[in-house]
């Protein structure tokens, strides 16, 4: 019988626990891609209590609290208090056992607070008021957090017309941890609804001093941003997209469309796919042309309960897996940038797991020899960043890629709680390669090598890889 | 080395068998969706000898016969006695193993009968003549069989025009096993063959009274029938579809629709898909209307062997899983009823356990915490009816759901003997939480919530969520 | 702690240990699919390096080196020695740690050289050497390492336009293992570009001696070819198909297809499916009415890469699974021969593992009782031929299907060192059965059954399904 996350926590073998202790527990962390709000960081913000921190803007304890059936006003109700809320978070958290949530919450609780609980009604004052007590001190604020976890670079999620204001003050402070944006245009591309598009378009102007009246306009302006982005010190883009877009297209046919939609018509789906598709080109090749990695997270139905988008707007956990045709598409995508050689580095995130192994065969097919790891599977993201989903994403790398050449983990939060997610990745890494281990499969001898892939795969190869 | 089917069977650690033998052992059946015969319910059935029980209409037995190389004549051939069938079944047996048919036939030989030997040629003839001696005491009736499996309630699967005699009789004459009708309306959809379709309309017609000539007294006609089986005491509606149907549609365009099908004409596909899409949407709002659980089965491709299907009919073995793009479609009509507040709680099942994981996400995005579990995930269905099948369900439901609010196992069986299935199923859950405890997932502090969680999958969420 | 690649590589209990020193390692191989060059055999070839055997044509270890960053001249390149090229993968070795190719190197290495170490950079020298000098000697041309490794027969795969020069040789000699060609007509459906496919069509008039202007002929010239292979000892067709063509036409419809083609025209995609279901059609007539078994290989995207497929070719390394919805065509293909009760013997081979439970439920569909197994479903394809891969379709098979009937392993490989895929495919297996018996899943009284039905795995049953 094994102990509930004690120091071997997930490690099942000798072999296992050597690796992770000998080799992954050390590694810095590079959290290449997070939803960390800059501003928080800037001014070194200090949080309130345990409510507050853990259930402000979570969807995941949100979806989890409602399906516990308990009343949205538990949730994200404005006439509750954070203790309210807490403990309805209190109540349903025996009910999480064997959902990622139940880990999360007990290694948030130990590697943050020291505290080894398992949170449950008859624990809930007691827990929260230990931790409310703790976040109240310097060593718990945003800067606090990142510290103690280790943390040596992490990159933010942001737009375009961001002013990454937070982003300079921080690098001119000289804050020792780097703090850097990543690109996400999601918005230059959303034309479905004219009067949205135009108003960010507008915006872009602004922001660029680029009079935008036409399609070369828009690309114009979106490159001077993308040099902002660059000097500030952004390695990565990230785009959020239901499929690949890879449609034919002419360059007459995107300015016609740019046009109507810019003057308030709305388009039709082919127009849309056109456009969005010139977009995903034109993106390629300004990454591919400073060097950076470009992320794509695809495949999910988004805002899928209007009932409740309409009370409560977006990312607020009605979100889902979808089951998209995707493999020719992408495939074009990723052939058309390499056919002129302006592949850019990439990162594919699927979220259906039933596609992990064309994933894998995929990026194998835009591997080129140039860089080790150039086309990359990114590990379990969102509803499959667990351990089931993890070792889904690992395994599949293993057996039709390369897992030693992973640029692994990265956290995708909101919440500065978050890092201990790298631990149980690596957990997760050195459990896998130890019992194979154990099991005969890979050799003991070669324990320097493995010591060795667990550091990379841990940090190493993010660091060679993104360049920061 | 572990014994086969002991009393820890599938019980891998000591936790899990602690588990099974506490806490799920002891509760009763709810067998929530069932094909049982409720005539053989009200005569109290006898059943004349093993192959009889076990050959008549198992088309899962006849599929693997049929792999076997077994002629026919042996599977539904009407010019061969049942030992002589029940022969071939016994060759085939040993070919089963790693099938769950190995287990069930051993399980139902040990539960049912006591009978712990190994089935094969060389025992078949003592297998039979002990077995089929026993089938013919009182013990071994239809009702003496529910008995000897703690049953406390069945629901069947019946059609709108039903009598629902059977069921009314059990009720009137006190039987103590609750045996109550599920609305099935799948008929009243199927406007493929005008011809049947117009069949149908007309039994309806006669067995509600309504005159139907239009749309609206087909709604009419069948909100009529839904009432009287709510009288009946029915609580759950189940729908057998390919894909989920949720076109646009005007009533307009429907009312036309049924004139023309039920004119004689056949219907374009799109006609098709929004008659059903119309259907699906009003059973939903009569199913919300009396707090029912509406059932969908959705994934299978029917009847795929049309040589077969001519000389066998439906229901013989011949159908299997699809592979059909399902999401948008799927949170579309969940959408739409939420959308105006009428959405009943709602069990999905599905065929290809690629879309598992989809599944569980797309129920979480209409918990809105009004019932514990309002949508759920439902267990291994069919083909999916088995060890890895039922892993796979709740490990899905485990990590991207809650797998406490599970209202668990339903035999789907025509069988008197498949109860051994919900004792299968408790141990594989027992066998999953146990693991988790002794692997250190879990905390072995918890037990008492553990025991707590199978007592409630295994009989009190079912009792709590449905309300019989 | 269990020893890498020892006696009891992969074979995680005793009892598997058992099942596979005792039954399956004894048993000749059948080769039933490959992709020898008969040439090679009949000239009983002689390799000159380690470096050349080993990565002449060997896309798999291209794909792993250039995801290492290996440049391409170290993989496809002419300017390299052999002796360069292997170090590279040698430095690439380690990298594969939990790859299969990680698992056939080093069995290839102890397997056929009785080498032990470790492959990697440090021993990359004295590895080489040793195994280039047992290959210079008689014992390693190709005939010596057939006899080394038990084989009895292979199937290569051919061209409908092939003289089968080599068989006939092969024969007349009496060479003691049979080298049986297969009928791999795909080029006689390729008519994407209408002057490869005259081209095509007038090299299979000069070959068939029948003049080829309208569509009978082709079919003409196709069924004389057909009857050659026959009589050079042929039992097998194969086919590579992107998805399966089931459309329906007519005979006047596909004749003036014909003519559109063959006279220089593009054909609309529409007429592409019409023309390739007709061809899948006639195949199938002609391979049942000979007894014959037919192989489809569905769902790969070819040369994804169109930089590097005009620099280098196809089958180098750009290949991926796709995901192509395919069960109702399939269906459909299958049902349109069993109709006319002219359904051949198949096996079909899927390459994304979304869909082993689909195909194992169709395979189910279309067993009539007439063949033990009939229908099969083929042993983990390309990508899909490793541990996690084999395990897969074998637990798909084994819980929809009877895993006792299936034919079991084949190489499909170029190389005349990929035997050690059948022991490897063979362990997994024993390790499957075996830990199921020791988990008490299986019982243990059942060894004698147990033993026969991995005899017949391994071997009876391909000898007795396809009677070469």
């Amino acid at each position: 019988m094994k102990k509930f996350m004690d120091e071997n926590f997930v490690l099942d073998t000798k072999t296992a626990q050597d690796l992770y202790h000998k080799h992954a527990k050390k590694m810095p962390i590079i959290d290449y891609h997070c939803h960390l709000n800059p501003a928080w960081i800037a001014e070194d913000h200090k949080f309130d209590n345990l409510g507050e921190i853990w259930l402000v803007g979570d969807h995941y304890k949100w979806r989890a609290m409602r399906t516990n059936g308990v009343d949205e006003r538990y949730c994200t109700g404005k006439d509750t208090s954070w203790y309210e809320k807490f403990e309805k978070w209190a109540d349903t958290v025996p009910h999480t056992m064997r959902n990622p949530l139940y880990h999360w919450t007990h290694s948030e609780l130990k590697s943050a607070f020291g505290v080894e609980k398992i949170l449950k009604p008859e624990t809930a004052r007691e827990i929260y008021d230990e931790c409310t007590a703790k976040l109240r001190t310097p060593e718990y604020s945003a800067r606090g957090l990142m510290r103690k976890f280790n943390v040596e670079v992490v990159c933010t999620t942001d737009d375009p017309v961001d002013t990454l204001e937070h982003h300079i003050a921080l690098k001119k402070e000289g804050f020792e941890i780097k703090v850097l944006p990543t690109w996400r245009p999601d918005k230059a591309m959303a034309v479905e609804v004219p009067a949205e598009f135009r108003a960010y378009v507008e915006k872009l102007s602004e922001m660029s001093g680029v009079k935008i009246s036409k399609y070369a306009d828009l690309l114009a302006a979106l490159q001077n941003r993308h040099d902002f982005f660059a000097q500030v010190g952004c390695k990565l883009s990230d785009h959020g997209i239901e499929e690949f877009y890879a449609e034919d297209y002419t360059l007459s046919e995107i300015n016609a469309i740019f046009d109507k939609v810019y003057g308030g018509k709305e388009l039709t789906k082919e127009e849309i796919l056109k456009f969005k598709s010139a977009m995903m080109y034109e993106g390629a090749i300004m990454d591919h042309a400073k060097d950076w990695t470009q992320q794509f997270h695809y495949g999910a139905i988004r805002n899928n309960n209007t009932r409740l988008f309409k009370q409560l707007g977006p990312d607020t956990g009605f979100d889902s897996i979808g089951d998209f045709t995707v493999a020719k598409a992408m495939s074009k995508f990723l052939d058309r940038m390499d056919t002129e050689n302006k592949l850019a580095k990439t990162i594919l995130y699927n979220l259906n797991p039933r596609d992990n192994d064309l994933i894998t065969t995929m990026i194998g097919n835009f591997q080129d020899g140039s860089v080790a790891g150039k086309i990359q599977f990114g590990s379990g993201w969102w509803f499959l960043d667990q351990k089931v989903g993890m070792e889904a994403q690992m395994n599949s790398l293993s057996v039709l890629g390369l897992l030693s050449r992973f640029v692994g983990m990265l956290t995708d939060s909101r919440s500065f709680l978050s890092y201990p997610r790298h631990e149980y990745f690596r957990r997760i890494l050195c459990n896998l390669l130890g019992n194979d281990v154990e099991a005969g499969l890979l050799p003991s001898s070669e324990m320097e090598t493995l010591g060795k892939m667990v550091e990379n795969i841990s940090y190493n190869n993010a660091k060679n890889f993104f360049k920061f």
